[in-house]
């Protein structure tokens, strides 16, 4: 058992399973401490989420948002790595069994994340789109690029509706920030590179099932973005719900049935928990129940942080929100904590602080709230890029982000509109056969 | 029939198959000329493979070296553009068969370029890699970083070895290129990403059929990229050939059998020639042989250029080398002729200007050839890097290119060594299901 890590050192032993916000804080805050990190995650990168749309429309290379996990503790001794996949836990025997072998732990912190909700309607899942993974938003960004291909050859009049017609489900920010890079390529890149396709016959929709778009955010971050929105163009719907998708039509809770072969899906998400938790210690939106210290209910050494854990305190009934600052904050939190456990010592309760948040619509369209304070527009727009060019992990990405978004600027460009690897609509999927 | 192009245009078409160096050099060359122009390629991009292999090794990102081929040709009212694969031609009814349906031309001229030559060795064939697109190029930087991640937990010393042994065939530029740079890999960042595997458990190997390194160049050239990967710590065998590959072990013509995973062929190139052609017109390296107006024989509306195409004259008995300077004043030479062919003038013979060839090796080591003047080391290799900058194809990838290589430079370090999607040691291709 254990047999894949050597561990001689005679300290106690933290898995981390997850190299998002919340595990890269709490692995680089245990730097120098008397403990033993090994970090599992399914890939051998940091994916920078916010910024995930982007890559999804042409705008990024996916290569600026990811960040190999070696590179970011290639100096901490007391860190370990290994790409794997997490199936289950043993919390009786503290084993974690893993896609290389069984691990075993002193302390386990589950940072996992959140997967795409589709609220268990099957056949949408199967037919629209997610994205919260670089794979899946260059999964997406292909088949964007093949739909407008094929509209060029379709001679069928509904048929090519439905490849110009994109569907975005959800007003979160994901939602907001696509349905508004979509109106852009629809603007500018459109009627460069597709003179034979019509603008007008291409149209963008937003579908939100609550009254209002960015829900979380302050009425007017909610009003200015979807008046943003519709000046772009983008026919945003509110109060409106998913009632099915077959891969060709999506129908709508009223009655209007949109043909359509792009629905991208940002409704929900739910948090991604690995097998082996007492269905108990499970709240709404699968995460998993935590106290004031991140802790599992019963499970004195096991913890949950960010977008996995539902913090359930007097003050948060609802757990906390699936952002990235709760993560980073109580990865920080935790790495405290966790020594003060193993010295017996009393540990401090978490408690968030709220800097804010914003979401970002188009060029010059960003709608931000910082307390009280909110404003919306052109310097929204730059407090937001410069927020997350500062937030993106590494100096090269930064700088080529950078490059990239003033290139854009001036160009009204989106340079990486590249099919690299062929979507392919039967498996929903990329097309491994394509060279 | 070619329902899918609206062409209603009275002037003459030319149908340029493939979106190569030659391919775009002509279609750029007709611009606002009396020819109405399509072009077919199976990728929306153009792909500068000159550094394919700086994606492989995670050195660039693959963004960097495409180049959407729309967004070439925005501005060019006489260019139209489709995604295809192209089965075949049919001289006689002077249509291309397709994947999007039947496609008439009034002109036809193959840039397919050329495909990886395994020389008829198909078990080799099939547990090698090549790299002659992006996709292969990704697959083989996934590829290389799981071997890498895998030797970590592998406990047999005999499949150990076989993870860590790198097997570069051929010594051509991408062979020298790329064990170079595998070299820098294993010195530079191994140490630092992987400080549980010891370095000198990891062997670059460079094998070369013939007695020199980078045959078509000048001796000098030859000697010093031996001496500059051997200083590397790169194994270079000449006069060994590969008798065989079963996906563990490569078996050598000196009777040395190295256990090994990763095998990268560069050992040669064929043309990429649609069916259709009758045999006769096709020469050694299934090249299409044509005249010294780049005329296939016997085709008078029929053209090739750059690698698929053997220009045997009485200079050039044996072709022209598969190189970009070929293609690209093919296809400038071409767009005149093809313009006095069509007013019933004489055509122009093409004469290849050689402004000479180079090849980089690692930092500070590239080797240079122009005419009789000849140098090596530092200096070529800022002569390498300058004239690669130059002839990629847009500002944003150069400027990208600009500061992946500074940063790396200063800092020792290659960025990218992420594994987006995960390769497949069963089917030797990406995983379509790891998200």
């Amino acid at each position: 058992m254990d047999q894949h890590i050597t561990n001689s050192s005679k300290f106690p032993k933290v898995v981390i399973v997850g190299g998002g916000f919340g595990g890269i804080e709490l692995a680089k805050r245990l730097k120098n401490k008397e403990v033993e990190i090994l970090m599992l995650d399914r890939h051998n990168y940091h994916t920078f989420q916010p910024l995930l749309y982007q890559v999804a429309t042409g705008g990024l290379e996916a290569d600026s948002i990811a960040f190999p996990l070696r590179k970011i503790f290639k100096n901490q001794k007391n860190f370990t790595f290994r790409v794997t996949e997490v199936d289950s836990i043993d919390p009786s025997a503290k084993i974690v069994n893993t896609s290389i072998g069984k691990i075993t732990y002193d302390y386990l912190v589950l940072a996992t994340g959140s997967d795409t909700n589709f609220f268990g309607q099957k056949e949408v899942e199967h037919f629209s789109m997610a994205m919260k993974t670089i794979p899946e938003a260059l999964n997406l960004r292909s088949m964007i690029l093949q739909n407008l291909e094929e509209a060029l050859i379709e001679g069928d009049p509904v048929r090519k509706a439905s490849l110009l017609n994109f569907v975005v489900v959800g007003g979160g920010p994901t939602g907001v920030e696509l349905s508004g890079a979509l109106a852009e390529l629809k603007k500018h890149i459109l009627p460069e590179d597709y003179p034979e396709l019509s603008v007008k016959d291409v149209n963008v929709y937003l579908i939100e099932g609550s009254d209002e778009l960015l829900g979380a955010m302050s009425d007017e971050a909610s009003a200015k973005s979807k008046q943003f929105l519709q000046e772009m163009g983008v026919k945003v719907l509110t109060n409106i719900r998913v009632l099915g998708y077959d891969g060709d039509v999506i129908k709508l809770s009223n009655e209007q049935a949109i043909p359509t072969k792009n629905v991208l899906w940002s409704a929900g998400v739910k948090g991604a928990i690995p097998g082996g938790f007492p269905p108990e210690t499970i709240a709404r939106g699968n995460r998993i129940v935590v106290d004031e210290f991140n802790r599992v209910a019963a499970q004195p050494r096991i913890f949950a942080i960010g977008d996995v854990a539902a913090q359930i305190t007097p003050d948060t009934p609802n757990g906390l929100p699936g952002v990235a600052p709760v993560a980073i904050q109580q990865g920080k939190h935790l790495a405290k904590n966790i020594l003060r456990f193993m010295n017996n010592e009393q540990p401090e309760p978490f408690k968030y602080s709220n800097q804010g948040s914003m979401a970002t619509v188009g060029r010059n369209k960003a709608v931000v709230d910082i307390g009280k304070i909110r404003f919306q527009g052109i310097f929204a727009w730059f407090v937001w890029m410069f927020v997350h060019l500062m937030s993106l992990v590494g100096f090269r990405n930064k700088v080529v982000t950078f490059v990239n978004w003033v290139w854009s600027y001036f160009s009204y460009d989106r340079g990486t509109r590249l099919i690299i690897r062929r979507f392919n609509r039967e498996s929903m999927t990329e097309d491994p056969s394509a060279k």
